[in-house]
Parts: structure tokens; C-alpha cells; sequence
């Protein structure tokens, strides 16, 4: 019998993450102030993020340690499983061999602590005593209060209002951790009142809340913000995923023909195939495919410009995939993919044609996720379905063409608090919604009145 | 670094189940027939189990070869991790050490599909094409979907209906995995019509969902019924818990000297302890705990007597420790230790002084789930809670007699879709109940008119 779990012990677990930035082809523009639009140094940050992360975030060092007290957290879960999906293959009829590293077995159900817990502890080193972060779908905020919990740090989570009331379990996880959830916009911010003030019924968006977040680090004691995506050093964190997944392919004699993940900000995705970019940077060959929605198609639709990160424009302008930062994305289950921008990382390297994209709509993707949980047995988070998709459409190429590849794919996360979207789509409640045209057009106006980015693309 | 988690391989992984009969310092007592009261034969079981099920729970056999294709199974998440609990021992600043298997990690969350697979396999390599079963909190209901699925059976769960009502998320998983979960009583079964007569609003009971799928497998073409606990060969099926952790024991040099783990059939309990137990009949001195809840103190507090596995009385009479068949515990939210009878396996041992138990209520249970979650991380199921309870006394009394014992305990599986529980624990609407002396009594009535079973303890 084949192996079907490939496991590192935790003396195998790597010791240092990677980061990205050595190896860039194309090197990156700098975030531009969010008033004077000009580069903004360390300084800038301090009063949102403690310095020793500010520096992970502009360091161009190849390998950064992984701190003794980051690794004991890590090891409740970590090293995470390899798997192979041999049953999908077999339901398949391919000749593909399929892996897929399952990131789901954290506490948290996600990949998400892999940054929670460097971010909490960077911060707790620096004195820091309480952190606030926004939350969309809920997997950021869960995995931040866990490891707030790990560290005896306050958490403060702003959970986008829809969500909160659509998904109870999501803050009651929070609450289990100690970590004070509240819908947002809430009362407990200037903007947030302001926002209440205007329409009292608002519903909230990821904008809205990042903003309040903001707002409550910069005037609390002690307190700093955290972001669960898009910046470098989040990447940088998240690049564990893929270096053990290149120690457990290695152990089987594997090498990936095609790295699949899905995109949101890009932390699951950056998080598997950096150390497989870098690899294709030296000359490897493969594929490396970022799978969005199709109701927020920000890499495959989108520009590379400069935008902010949040809807009250309180963030640097960064350089990146963006579909405007006033779009609001149709409220499709997979949460975590709702975000109108993308890693500035992931970025120039989809311009230097390292990575390229795809994206998919929501009934093709719980069709994936509902054939996987049949055969496989898991059940996934709808995000990591756009992925599942992709390796389906890519097993099944592999079966016209007579052709054994072997594909890998990250499992971001389990399903298990998104199950009303499983059964949304089993009663045919859902839609293949696409962005319009011209609603993506009426979204990028505002991107006019920003500097234009530099775009240096190696091919 | 002290390891943290200890795996096994796939290859490590042992290919039999050991079946504790071999071993029983007392025999067994027979079942009774239901309405003869005299013992029964494998034969009057075939209506509702298969032949080759059937085998094994009357067989003495002490090993019992795991199928190629159940291994196949197993796999997609076995070996599970043993997993050492060091932040809560920091936090508890006990010498003990505590080890947990996590049982968790399984699709469905639980230890349950350990026995789920292998009940699938041999109905199908029967020819069986659709199982029937009860759940109450629903961890059994989605093991047995989650089996169906994997080997392509129908499968049919009948959910008590105050359950039904109040985990949606738990019958949302089921049908996810293709089962097919209605709320009990039904309207399917002649029991159930006859029930939903007498009291259209009826929320139902084990007891009542037990006796609708029996009659559902009796009356169906092709068709079976799944237990999953309480019988001989359930207990089995789930040693691969205990075998898997005697292996992991041995790989950092421990041996237990508390074995601890909570009961409500018995099977997580069985799981983990059997092979110790084995280990104590041969000589080997330790404690083996059983913990139970104060709401439904079946070993604690009731007698070892003849009694039903369900409330119609269509279920052989088994030799255990019971508090009646018509006892409806109170609505505690550890749904799996709501049940008045116990394995007649484990049972038999209490009696012969090799498993010991105690009680703990439902604030004791919570708070140490809390401790437990904000410490180690992992968020777990209000079954598992009270075991976790047991372990924070045991570690409190080494840290009082300053003694460094070693401390194992079945992290029986997680929490996630019982986090309304904790958001009550929280908000103090909990209460510590425990059964009244005269409600005992009560319930104990109806055993009068049974055959006493012979008390036959080695002490």
C-alpha cells in the first residue's frame, strides 16, 4: 500500500522560515504614505506595528530564525500532515498522483496561526500587552485570540457585522479563547460611530473594520495592530508550510509538476509556493497557479496599482493586484476570499511570470469541495474549494492526456463552521456570479488619483 | 525541547484490534433475548447485524486482523498524534507529566470513526447496500455518513429531535457526507408514527431514535443497523486508540500511571484503556479512571443489572451497569455521556476492580475545558471535558504529595460544533446538577422484572 500521509517529526520541522525577498527577480516598490503618497520608511509603521516586525517586513534576509518560543506553540500542530488523495484520483480516473499539505489540523481549523503566533509573540518581546485586528469570515480573528490566549495577550477582533451575525460559532470560538469580539462597525470607534451615525442598519465590510482597528491601536495603551494577510513578513511566516511540504515530497521522491492554492490576500498561497518560487527562480520548472473567484477576481481582472489596504484610505498605498479599495465582493461563503487586494509579494511575482491565475465561481468550486469530502472525506472551507477545483480540472487534463503529473495543493482549511454553505449549494441556493464589467469599472475610478506603480516585469 | 507530539508511521501503525475477551479474568454473561428473557445465539442477532459483525462480537479471539481496506481508511488521518500536555502541566505547576491522544483529528472530529469503517466494510462485504442508526449530540450520526460515503453505502440517521433542533450544524455535516438525517421521532417508523400520536411535540430520546432505526434495519430490504458503542465489538474496533499510544508510550520512554478518560457508552474509554487493562490483568500496576457526569452517573451510582439498550425494549437485554432504560438524563450539553447503560465489557471489569470511576458535574467539566483550551490551544468536546477534569485533580494531588506521575488521558475529540456550551459555561447559565437519589430510584423500578446477572468479581 502506498503512503498516504507523509508526517516530519518535530526535530524534521524546518527552523527557519523563508523569505521571498532575497530571491525577487524584480525588486519591490516601496508603500507609499497614505497623506503625501511618497515611500514611507520603518518609522511610519511604529505606531500600528512593533519594530522587530516592521524590520522582518522590509528585510531582505533569506532565512529568518524561528524563535525556541514561536516553535513550542507551533508544535501543537506542527509539522502538519503531506496526504495524498489517492481515492479523488481513483473517483478521478487519473493518472495524476495528487498531494495536498492539510493545514487544517491547526486548533484554529486554518492556516492561519502560522502567523498568529510569530505576530503575538514579536509583540509580546516588545511589550506590548493587547492587540486589535479586523475579521471577515472569522479564521483571522480565531486564530489571532488563540495565540493571544498562548501568550497572556488582550485581544480586541472587529468582525465585519454580516458575518458576525451569520456565523455565531466564529466569535463563540474567539470568546473560548478570551478574545473580545464585537460586530463592526461598532460604537467602540470614532469611525465606527460615524459609520453607525450614517446607517445605523450598516452591515459592515473588511474596509470598514480594518479601519476601526486601526483607529483603536493607535489610541489605546500598549496596544498594536495585526494584520492576518497581505504584508511580507505574514508571507515570510507562512513560508513553513511549503518547506515542510518540501521535505515530505522529498521523502516519497516527489517534485510538483503544479502548485495550487487559493488566493484571498495571498497568506495560504505565498505560504506553500514561495519556497516552490524560488525553486522556479533557479530554474525549475513548473506551474504555479493562484486560484481566485470569480466574484472578486483581483489578480486575473484587476490592475497592479497603487491602492489602500483599507475602505477609509487609512493604510499606505501599496503596490498591487487591486480591484479598487471601495469594492464591496457579493457575499459568496468563502469569506477569506473576499478582499479587493492582494500581497504585493505575490504581485511582482505574477508580473515576473512566476505565478500565474485562474479563477472559478462558486458553484464550480462546492462541486469540487463535495466530491472531495465524498471521497476523501474531509470536509473543506469553501476557500480552499477554489482550489480544489483547479486540481480537479488539472487531474482530469492529465487523464486526456495520458500524462502523470503530479500536482500539490494547499488545504488552507476544514469546513466545519461553513457547513450552511455546503448546504446552500446541495438545496441549489447558489449562483455562478461573476463580476460585471462595468461594476468593475466604476470600482477602479478612484485608483486614478494614485501615483502609478513602476512595472518592471522580467519576462 | 521536550517533544511535544509523538507520531507513528503508517507502516508503525498495528494491523489488529485486540479484543479483551481473550483475556477476562471473569466471563462474560450472555444477552438475554428480549422477550424470552433467555440467552440468545448469533443467529437472533442476523435481523440487525451482519454475520461477520456478529463474529466478532462473540468471539475470544485476542487478536483480530485489521482489513487491507479499513487500514486504507484509517489512514486518511491514523496513526493519531499523542500529544504532551506541557503547557497545562506549566500552568498547573504539577511534577506530573500528561499525555493526551487526540482523537480529534478524525474528518468527523471524534474517535467514532475508528469503529464506523470497519462496521461499513463488513456490512458491505455482506452485501449490505444501506445502514440505519440514532445519534444524540450527532458525533456518531456524521462517523457512520462519513463511512457510507467512503465505501459507497446509503445511510440513514435517525437525530433525537431536541438535537436536531439544536446543533444544526451536526445534520449539516451528515448530509454533506450524503447521509440522510431526519429528526426523531419520525414519521418513518411505525415506532415513531405511534410516538408523534401520543405527543406530536415529542423531542425524542437515544431510546426512541435506537428503536426506530432498529425497525427501519428490520424492515428494509438490503438493510442493516450500526451501533457505535456499548457492544463487544465496538470496543474492539476502537483498541487501535490504546495500541497506537502504548507504541507512542514506548517511543519516549513512559508508562502510564493513571489512565484516564471519560464514559458515557464506553467506547473512547474502551479505546484507549483496553490494551492497559490487558497489561493490568498480567500484572502491571496502574489506575484506570472512568469519569462520568454527575447528570448521568450510570457506574458511579447504579446497579450491575439486566436491562435494554433502548427504550422500546427491542434490544437483547444486556449484563451492565444501567440506570434504567426509561431514564431521560437532563439536557447536559455532553450529549455523548447521555446514556443510561454502559459496555457490559467494561462493566465486567469495573466489577473485577480493574477500572475504577468517579463523577464530576458540568461547571467542573467546563472549567477545566476552558483551562484546557486557553493553555494547550485545543478547544474539546464536553465528553472530553470531563475527563480533563479528572486530570487537573490528579495533577493537583502530585503537585500536593510532590509526585512526578505520568498521567494519560483520550482526547476524545473537539469542541467546534459545541461552542454554544462554552458561550454558556461563560455566561453563567450552567448549573452543577447532579441525578437525586429519588429519581434513581425511580427509573431503577422497572429492572425488577429482569433476571439477575451473577456477580462474579476476581476481588
Amino acid at each position: 500500500m502506498a503512503m498516504k500521509k507523509i508526517f516530519l517529526t518535530e526535530e524534521e520541522m524546518p527552523r527557519k522560515w523563508y523569505n521571498i525577498q532575497a530571491d525577487m527577480p524584480t525588486p519591490m516598490q516601496p508603500p507609499l504614505h497614505p497623506q503625501t503618497q511618497k515611500p514611507i520608511g520603518p518609522e511610519d509603521l511604529s505606531a500600528i506595528f512593533p519594530m522587530n516586525l516592521i524590520e522582518q517586513e522590509v528585510s531582505t534576509e533569506r532565512w529568518i530564525d524561528i524563535p525556541e518560543e514561536v516553535l513550542e506553540k507551533y508544535f501543537i500542530w506542527r509539522p502538519s500532515p503531506l496526504q495524498r488523495a489517492d481515492a479523488l484520483e481513483k473517483y478521478l480516473d487519473t493518472p495524476a498522483k495528487i498531494y495536498f499539505k492539510n493545514e487544517s489540523v491547526s486548533p484554529a481549523g486554518s492556516h492561519k496561526p502560522n502567523t498568529a503566533i510569530p505576530q503575538v509573540y514579536y509583540n509580546k518581546v516588545s511589550g506590548i500587552k493587547r492587540l486589535t485586528t479586523e475579521t471577515g469570515a472569522g479564521q483571522w480573528g480565531c486564530a489571532l485570540s488563540l495565540a493571544c490566549t498562548l501568550f497572556g495577550l488582550e485581544c480586541k477582533i472587529y468582525m465585519v457585522r454580516s458575518s458576525y451575525d451569520q456565523k455565531p460559532y466564529r466569535q463563540l470560538m474567539m470568546k473560548t479563547w478570551g478574545g473580545n469580539c464585537v460586530p463592526s462597525p461598532s460604537p467602540d470607534t470614532a469611525f465606527g460611530r460615524k459609520m453607525l451615525e450614517d446607517d445605523p442598519g450598516c452591515t459592515g465590510s473588511l474596509g470598514i473594520a480594518i479601519s476601526e482597528a486601526v483607529e483603536d491601536a493607535i489610541s489605546s495603551p500598549n496596544t498594536r495592530y495585526s494584520l492576518g494577510s497581505v504584508l511580507n513578513h505574514v508571507m515570510t511566516h507562512q513560508s513553513i508550510i511549503g518547506l515542510e511540504a518540501q521535505k515530505q515530497m522529498e521523502k516519497v521522491n516527489e517534485y510538483p509538476d503544479v502548485v495550487i492554492g487559493c488566493v484571498g490576500g495571498g497568506s495560504n498561497f505565498a505560504g506553500l509556493s514561495f519556497p516552490y518560487v524560488r525553486d522556479k527562480i533557479f530554474g525549475k520548472e513548473m506551474r504555479i497557479v493562484a486560484v481566485e473567484p470569480t466574484a472578486c477576481p483581483t489578480i486575473t481582472r484587476g490592475p497592479f496599482a497603487y491602492d489602500y489596504g483599507d475602505t477609509a484610505a487609512m493604510t499606505p498605498l501599496l503596490p498591487m493586484f487591486t480591484l479598487g479599495h471601495g469594492f464591496i465582493p457579493e457575499p459568496i461563503h468563502a469569506g477569506g476570499l473576499r478582499y479587493h487586494g492582494v500581497s504585493p509579494l505575490m504581485s511582482q511575482l505574477v508580473l515576473d511570470g512566476l505565478i500565474e491565475s485562474e479563477s472559478c465561481n462558486q458553484l464550480q468550486a462546492y462541486e469540487a469541495g463535495l466530491i472531495f469530502a465524498r471521497t476523501e472525506g474531509l470536509v473543506c472551507a469553501p476557500e480552499t474549494n477554489h482550489a480544489i477545483a483547479a486540481v480537479i480540472e488539472e487531474a482530469k487534463k492529465a487523464r486526456e492526456e495520458g500524462k502523470a503529473k503530479t500536482i500539490l495543493f494547499n488545504l488552507s482549511g476544514h469546513g466545519l463552521m461553513d457547513l450552511t454553505g455546503y448546504d446552500s449549494f446541495l438545496e441549489g441556493k447558489l449562483t455562478d456570479y461573476s463580476l460585471p464589467e462595468s461594476e468593475l469599472e466604476k470600482s477602479l475610478e478612484a485608483l486614478k488619483a494614485f501615483p502609478k506603480p513602476d512595472i518592471l516585469p522580467r519576462k
